[in-house]
């Protein structure tokens, strides 16, 4: 199997076309697809929201008889199964097209490679493959839950220089940027659940939504006239302080998007929540393939310690904030080096005046 | 006045020859200069190490009977007194140079202006600030010294990223990489003093030396023979921790370099070092103008709360270290957003895995 430069090219370009869905499209992947005849593009595409036509759909409504004896570049697997829409691999056969190339297949138990069957049972000619590891990373959030059963995690933290969330009277606003804050909202418009505690909630009255106003121009231009989706945000309340009176008077309980309070588990003990199985239920029962945890010390210390989160974004503000400022992360008693929690950085860059990373956690030393 | 590209690109060229004099003319300034006859060059050269021929004399001998009539681009005025060498301005009149382009005035007393005329009064054409800016960059610690009497100061921290620089137990080793370890030779080796307490130097039985097995190829080029130029070490000691029986053990006293160890000063209450005092005196009776400070959280406070810092660098390893851990700068009691330390990032890096920034202090909010 060998790909050309101009194949490279076109699939790089579905890819582009299907990271326009990620404000939008939860639960469903980020897709995107280029229908060509030679080195013509003759329609292109991409899922904008769940709900509505898939990429491969617009595309082939853009090529209209063009498609006959195309190529179409997608970069995940055409669907084989009748859900809100026909399928894909069906809409593909039908407008005549003669060579599909995936960028993977669709882990999905209802298509993973039948979508592929379908294709090649109709006599057309498909290849996968092309691009694989930039298409995974698109749809991180979509692959994990398929193949786990648990969503993509992703810690939000930030601190002073020296590593402090806030000074010891716990004054703490603010300690990033306005530019920090907007980063933010980006990452919160991209995830299908914000994840906090009912003490964070407390504290800065947050509503933890997403905030159209605050979003880059061409984000807002990604949304029809204004209507943002708003993730669902998940409250964990272990100490049961979210009293009726509070949920009156808080903004969590008066902005849009809906909320869920967690304030015990079945078959846990008291004042316990167990965190693998909240993720696998919000998976399961809400759909959730992307979580977007806001938290603080102990909670993020939590989530780290059980080895939840796939990746940190973390803000440090060019700050000195004291030795008897609160600490970043609620983690006690390690007694040896070899015992640290070792991250890779994967982006270093300035949001600002201030430092923002994105991590992984190192698996083994 | 005005400069043409081919002024600026010759004086760009200057200045990176003096660059290459970074690790060797302490305490002298780092000085570059180019020779050119119409648009080629005839001669360029930098100063290499104090005591030996300033730019203008290695650039004077290249370009030869070619320096007559000729423009010579130097990143400091030439010199006008008679030091360990003749003065400059005097070589550049000998050799019948009709222009002379300097980046900057030399705010050296002996110097400051003196250069410049005598040149003119030899019917020279002078003209002064073509990248200027950048030629006070290359040479921050001579022009503060000069101009303030201080030495230029910078400070080295390196914590976690949770900002601890040592467990609760007081294991550190190592918290950073390699790379970065190797990175704070090079501004070891740059620095004329290197500035610690007793207690780091006790505690990691530090030898606080430049040690030319780990210095870049490229910087190993730059000094005769493995000859590495030791910056002066100095400890301070003020609670007379350093015994006759340490200075036997410890490897600071037991590798090439002066030690300086400082425990207690004329004029000042017991146990308390005057530090604004003891840059003055650093400066002043050892010529030194460029500090390298790299202490543990009590000495690095006192360096920042008396704001003698000039320049932060600062490693932060990608680990968690935990909240008991030790902290980055022993600095308590703010209790309003509005007292933290507010730095500016001039730079932020990897070395390694690590993070590296370099920053100033913000003077005001």
């Amino acid at each position: 199997m060998s790909f050309s430069v101009f194949d490279h090219q076109m699939m790089a370009k579905a890819i582009k076309l299907a990271e326009k869905g990620r404000f939008t499209t939860h639960p469903n992947p980020n897709v995107g697809c280029v229908i060509t005849q030679g080195e013509t593009i003759v329609g292109h595409g991409y899922h904008i929201r769940a709900g509505g036509p898939h990429a491969e759909v617009h595309a082939l409504r853009m090529a209209g008889e063009k498609a006959i004896g195309a190529t179409a570049y997608v970069t995940l697997e055409p669907c084989s199964h009748y859900g809100r829409t026909p399928p894909c691999a069906e809409g593909l056969i039908k407008a005549g097209v003669s060579r599909v190339i995936c960028a993977m297949q669709d882990p999905n138990p209802q298509v993973s490679g039948n979508g592929i069957a379908m294709l090649q049972e109709a006599g057309i000619e498909v290849q996968v493959g092309l691009l694989e590891s930039e298409a995974e990373r698109i749809n991180r959030p979509f692959l994990k839950k398929m193949r786990t059963g648990l969503p993509w995690v992703q810690l939000k933290m930030a601190a002073s220089l020296d590593g402090k969330t806030a000074l010891s009277n716990g004054q703490s606003q603010w300690i990033t940027s306005s530019q920090a804050r907007a980063d933010v909202q980006l990452y919160r418009a991209q995830s299908g659940a914000i994840l906090s505690s009912s003490k964070t909630v407390i504290d800065d009255n947050a509503s933890l939504n997403v905030r159209f106003a605050e979003l880059p121009d061409e984000i807002q231009s990604l949304y029809p006239e204004g209507e943002v989706r708003q993730p669902l945000r998940v409250i964990l309340d272990r100490q049961q302080n979210m009293t009726p009176e509070l949920t009156q008077e808080l903004r969590l309980f008066h902005t849009e998007g809906n909320v869920l309070v967690i304030s015990e588990q079945k078959n846990s003990q008291q004042k316990h929540i167990d965190l693998p199985e909240l993720l696998a239920k919000l998976a399961r029962e809400h759909n959730i393939n992307h979580i977007w945890v806001e938290a603080g010390a102990t909670l993020a210390a939590s989530f780290i310690e059980q080895q939840l989160v796939d990746e940190l974004v973390v803000y440090l503000a060019p700050k000195i904030m004291g030795t008897d400022g609160r600490g970043l992360i609620n983690l006690l008693g390690l007694t040896s080096m070899d015992q640290t929690i070792d991250l890779n950085i994967e982006q270093l860059t300035q949001v600002g005046p201030d430092i923002k990373l994105v991590a992984t956690f190192k698996t083994s030393k």
